[in-house]
């Protein structure tokens, strides 16, 4: 095999994939096993060459492919990997660095810290935090709450029923009692429902999974202060749009949190996966994960990132959320944000200008609530009908035992002809 | 930005850091805070050339990069990050799957099954078991610990003192305690200290992280059997060698394992991270981790990858295991194995030979444990001489109380003249 031969190919094939993928069928149109079936059952033994894998990713594995990457990618949160952070993607796995101790991967170390720092900086978030990479939310969220456990020696989490299911999961994980609290009619958490006598931590979400809903964090602040409790804020989703000075009405209280997670990979451009999480409170977090065996023992007094979580080995995350961070600039991001919440009020004006339509949730950020006047199972064909026309994906949640359907804007090569077309056909779908 | 020009220059920089990383100090000849100094404190305004940001890659981060590609990395255990999986990591960003269900990432989560299948069936291991893939061996034995909890409903696991840190890290965070057991003089635990009466799981390890002893599997298996405890075996540096029949006398006793881990970013040229678990009850794993809130509730009776571990989240990893399976096939993967082996066997003929020098614990695979005669202050004196010249880098451990060096071989470049330069910088490294 050379390198630079077959990197060029498969550099080729992505540039190409990056063209055509607003043509493929967004979700990926299969029934379960149809791509394994297509694939040898044992191993080769013989090497064979990277045309053949590429060949057969394109052929074999395409069909199988739900496209992220479409621009008529509704579903869920939309994300975007950005050309800079692909590339940077190639470069980390070409350096391999293994960041588990300073010296094993100063260059990663240190620039995992800086630009945690520079995103605290163009998010508007306290500089003196301290911050690293997690793979996912769900990840950072247990290392939050196993800092909590440890600074409380409390048990108990609490968060809105609006939280994502990822708190559920990292409660069970810790041994803790989970606690829900009603919601109010527009999905916040009610601060009056607190009671925070024994818990280690409220889990606040600014820009809850179903409906991008902001729990009223100051007020919520204010009774984990009253009680000793750690607050964890999830902004995953919309602490993207905090780039933007006009979003960061949803950022208040959050100066007030013990930790922070916004999710690169969700709205910042970054590729599959780059958590990022700040924290007032690092030592609480060491205490939690600090364990330094003899054969990794060094002679620096310097931060090891795997004391901030429950991995010891990490890869070269910062090195694409840094090269993104440079060729979008703060402006490049802001325009980005920008132009997914316009596109998402326009989708939103188009709905309640629709007779038969109605919006089911305010409209935060860039992910639209709506559906069809009708029963649940209307909606849901609805939904069924066009992701099996492969023409756009969205998805659905289900608010007060109501059917709704989601459009989420988030990837960058969404245009404005991508939401009117998903409009199209969610009207054609609707007329059966 | 034009992704294929700006993709060409990266994909030429990977290529010559290829080849020139043999020529690099392989410890990074930094100190801390050298890097993140010359880097602008406050992220740029507007946007950048990615050119900008390879240029500053070489100029000021590399000097900052461990070379863990290089062919003289000795330390921890030596991996390698291979081409294809490099090429691979490439194309997986490009996507940008995320795999938290069938739907949204068909082809990701069926090749993901495949691939465990694949290497399953070239280690040599059940080929029913469920496999699926984790990020580092951490988060799969708090994976492999989380379900032994659900499955036996005890709170205690234990392992010998040489067992992996990410024992200690993972009982701590699921709230379990950690019973460790003494090891015999070949630094193997000793089943007749095992008391079970209330364990929830036993960590087995096949290629300790000081020395690669393999703990004796069957006995352990025998007494697990007879608690109804747990066993996990943490074979992540090991459990590749299994693909050459030769090695696999370490692999007696796992077929009768709960689960079994083993990093193919460590030394099955996979690049970080791709951690393997695999399960015979993989039910368990599911009544422990799995959760369907109604945004994710979809139709189709397939399995979920999420449902087997902590994050929602996953990004493509089986694409680079899958390319590298292929491109180096099942003889592919033995010669190189078995070219580490030999090179390691070689080494350690070179002490054994060499008055003054001696072999501190019995060699298996790949890694060379071994001292000089001498106080403990004098053997540290040379790992640290020696990697401050940057001609090699390697780690040491500690075993009944004596400093003792690590020669680890795992990088695929490694060839018998860079293990030959590693043994003359060592020899005059203690000649003063």
């Amino acid at each position: 095999m050379t390198f630079r031969e077959d990197g060029a190919a498969a550099l080729e094939w992505a540039a190409s994939y990056l063209e055509r993928v607003g043509e493929l069928p967004v979700l990926a149109q299969v029934e379960p096993g149809d791509i394994r079936s297509r694939l040898p059952a044992v191993p080769p033994v013989r090497g064979e060459p990277f045309a053949d894998v590429l060949r057969d990713l394109d052929e074999i594995l395409l069909p199988g492919v739900t496209h992220w990457q479409s621009p008529r990618f509704f579903a869920y949160f939309a994300n975007s990997a950005s050309e800079p952070g692909i590339l940077a993607e190639l470069l980390a796995a070409t350096l391999n660095s293994v960041a588990f101790l300073w010296r094993t991967a100063p260059a990663s170390t240190e620039l995992e810290l800086l630009t945690l720092d520079w995103t605290a900086q163009l998010l508007g978030l306290p500089t003196a935090w301290h911050g690293h990479i997690e793979d996912t939310a769900s990840t950072s969220t247990i290392a939050a709450l196993a800092a909590a456990r440890e600074a409380t020696g409390r048990s108990v989490v609490v968060c809105s029923e609006h939280a994502h299911s990822s708190v559920d999961k990292a409660a069970k994980l810790l041994g803790l009692q989970l606690r829900k609290v009603p919601a109010d009619p527009e999905f916040r958490l009610r601060p009056d429902a607190l009671d925070l006598t024994d818990a280690a931590a409220v889990v606040a979400t600014v820009g809850t999974t179903s409906i991008a809903s902001v729990d009223p964090v100051p007020a919520i602040a204010d009774a984990c202060a009253a009680h000793g409790t750690w607050l964890h804020v999830d902004a995953a989703y919309a602490g993207s749009a905090w780039v933007c000075p006009e979003f960061r009405w949803s950022q208040a209280g959050v100066e007030r949190a013990d930790s922070v997670v916004v999710n690169a990979h969700k709205w910042l451009f970054t590729p599959m996966d780059c958590s990022l999480v700040w924290t007032s409170r690092p030592e609480d977090f060491r205490r939690a994960f600090s364990l330094v065996p003899e054969y990794l023992r060094t002679s620096e007094a310097v931060d090891s990132l795997p004391d901030y979580g429950p991995a010891l080995g990490r890869r070269f995350r910062s090195l694409k959320l840094w090269a993104i961070l440079r060729c979008y600039g703060q402006e490049g991001l802001q325009v980005r944000i920008r132009e997914a919440v316009r596109l998402a009020e326009l989708f939103e004006r188009w709905v309640r200008d629709e007779p038969g339509w109605e919006i089911s949730a305010p409209r935060h950020f860039s992910l639209v609530c709506f559906r069809r006047d009708g029963s649940n199972e209307e909606n849901q064909a609805i939904v069924d009908r066009v992701n099996r026309t492969g023409e756009l994906f969205l998805s659905h949640t289900r608010l007060d035992d109501r059917y709704v359907l989601r459009l989420a804007i988030g990837n960058e090569r969404t245009a404005e002809d991508d939401v009117r077309r998903a409009w199209d056909a969610l009207r054609a779908a609707a007329a059966g």
